[in-house]
């Protein structure tokens, strides 16, 4: 890359944009202008448009260190697209909006955009605009993402009721370990350039943190299953952090058992390498990008054959409290541990 | 403000969106759901949807040292809506997310959103979601605006076509005589600030520069005298540029007449104090917020009472060039000096 370097000044705003989309093919007959006006043009007839964004800085989202740019513009359509899900929608389209220092060169500004651009092609999702600007300090990306749903099929945090299960997708921790491997690493990198990183059979959760990918499958599950959650988010704080969202939104409590919580083998063996609980790690963890969602007892059925689905507990009054029950049968109150953008 | 400084980090994140969005109202029946889940809902029976965005970083777009909080917030959202009404159509709704240093307090984030909220509330927009976090470095804005079209009405830029008119609303050139104002008391504050800044009768220059507003008038009048532009853009990086990118993208070159460029007294006397010639402000400074639009000769008849619309030129074959001509009659090729936010 140094031997082929673009200056982004070369080009300025509008050749780059010009320069970034040229390729980029439209996916949705919804779609009817995209990128290159002063905005972009969607037909929604008869369905309902989902809108979520997300502002991710350098330095307090990831680190360039062990963040490969690709990667990067993966995830940020990602993690947007995902609470597109979480409302039981479909993603449409994104703008992918860049804010960019004097270090990073065009070619890096492609890879990145390589990394949007395969996002965009696996979910069927249409780049439809963005801003690129210099910036004094660090890259800022900011993504909105637009989703379609049949009218009045959206699910909310806060529609849960007494009774009904809480089930989460896939399983929960591997991003928070792969974190944690990847912040070790760098420390010991830093100390001492010699040493080469030590990522040996550590692909699971360092590819949960740098490659998360959205669950378009369980929402076409729902569909196909004809299951309409009670409730739903994604987990991008931590699983507690969401089960709160979810008690405080419906007004009502909880029982979560920690017996029930998926946890994959590599978790466990990298939780145990760094001597941290991986029920731990599951409860807290953030950037796993799984649903919670909530369902009717009578619902139950329906999802017993997903391997991809695990009920962890069910709502109860909110007099009952928010609680956690131990593998050893102990009950704890359950508090808000996650990834806090704002905390020390 | 001093004296009644609360930290950020005491709400942490969904507090302070609680905080900052407890007290907004929705105005549009078609907002489903606004802030506080995973993505807000909107009904768009029938209509195109309009999607825009911008990003505005501390340094490059704003200088925290002269734009008020509350102003930064307004204008964070015209230059977004600005962008939908570019395209004859209506905003409905915005997201704001913002980036923010230790240094800013919630009274501080308040007075932005108060901002926000005015430009909301004056422009009939809902604010339907966003996302806080904390920043290393400066403050960053980033919004997306949602607009509403019916089918088909929407104007591009690249169908403007041979004889067209070239219009202009408002005025030129303000904004950037205002802001040359306010780095120049900058400069003179830093050198001694003892001296206090001398802004006496440039309220003007000042406003266009801290309180933009967006034409939503111009589109209105469109709808009652039944006009469509042929073309249409903001004017953001300055007439120059613009009428550039509308040539480009539509095939075609174009005339434009020093002696038509719509310049307010107000204008004329700031450049005249500071050296600087008033017209090539108005062809070269940016963040007017104007719109510059195309139309049929046919509808000259439309607009000639209107006194906020200027015709300044007109379209011709692409062969012909891209040519402005002054008062003096000499003809000049119309090069793109704007504001471009990676040059140096």
């Amino acid at each position: 890359m140094e031997n082929n370097r673009t200056e982004v000044a070369t080009l300025g705003e509008f050749g780059l944009i010009q320069h970034l989309t040229k390729n980029f093919e439209i996916h949705n007959a919804s779609t009817v202008l995209g990128v290159g006006d002063d905005a972009a043009v969607i037909d929604h007839f008869g369905k309902q448009t989902v809108v979520t964004t997300d502002l991710l800085l350098e330095g307090i989202h990831f680190d360039l260190m062990y963040t490969p740019l690709k990667h990067l513009g993966y995830k940020s359509v990602i993690v947007n697209i995902s609470d597109i899900y979480a409302m039981n929608a479909h993603p449409t389209a994104v703008t992918v909006s860049v804010g960019i220092s004097n270090k990073v060169s065009v070619e890096a500004l492609d890879e990145f955009y390589e990394g949007v651009y395969a996002a965009c092609e696996k979910y069927g999702v249409d780049l439809i605009g963005g801003d690129t600007s210099s910036s004094n300090k660090g890259f800022v990306i900011s993504v909105t993402a637009l989703g379609e749903v049949n009218t009045g099929m959206f699910v909310k945090r806060s529609t849960a009721e007494v009774g009904d299960l809480i089930c989460v997708t896939g399983d929960l921790g591997a991003a928070f370990l792969g974190l944690t491997l990847m912040e070790r690493e760098k420390r010991i990198y830093l100390e001492n350039p010699a040493i080469q990183p030590d990522l040996e059979g550590q692909d699971y959760i360092v590819g949960r943190l740098l490659k998360p990918e959205a669950r378009k499958d369980i929402i076409e599950f729902f569909e196909a299953s004809e299951i309409t959650p009670t409730a739903m988010m994604d987990i991008s704080d931590g699983l507690s952090s969401e089960v709160l969202h979810i008690c405080s939104q419906s007004g009502l409590g909880c029982r979560i058992h920690e017996d029930k919580l998926p946890i994959n083998d590599k978790s466990r063996m990298a939780a145990f390498k760094f001597g941290l609980d991986p029920t731990v790690c599951a409860l807290n963890g953030g950037e796993d990008y799984e649903l919670i969602f909530t369902l009717k007892q009578a619902d139950y059925d329906k999802i017993t054959l997903n391997e991809q689905i695990s009920v962890v507990g069910y709502m109860v009054e909110a007099e009952e409290g928010r609680k956690f029950i131990s593998k050893g049968g102990n009950t704890f109150d359950i508090t808000a541990q996650g990834w806090n953008a704002f905390g020390k």
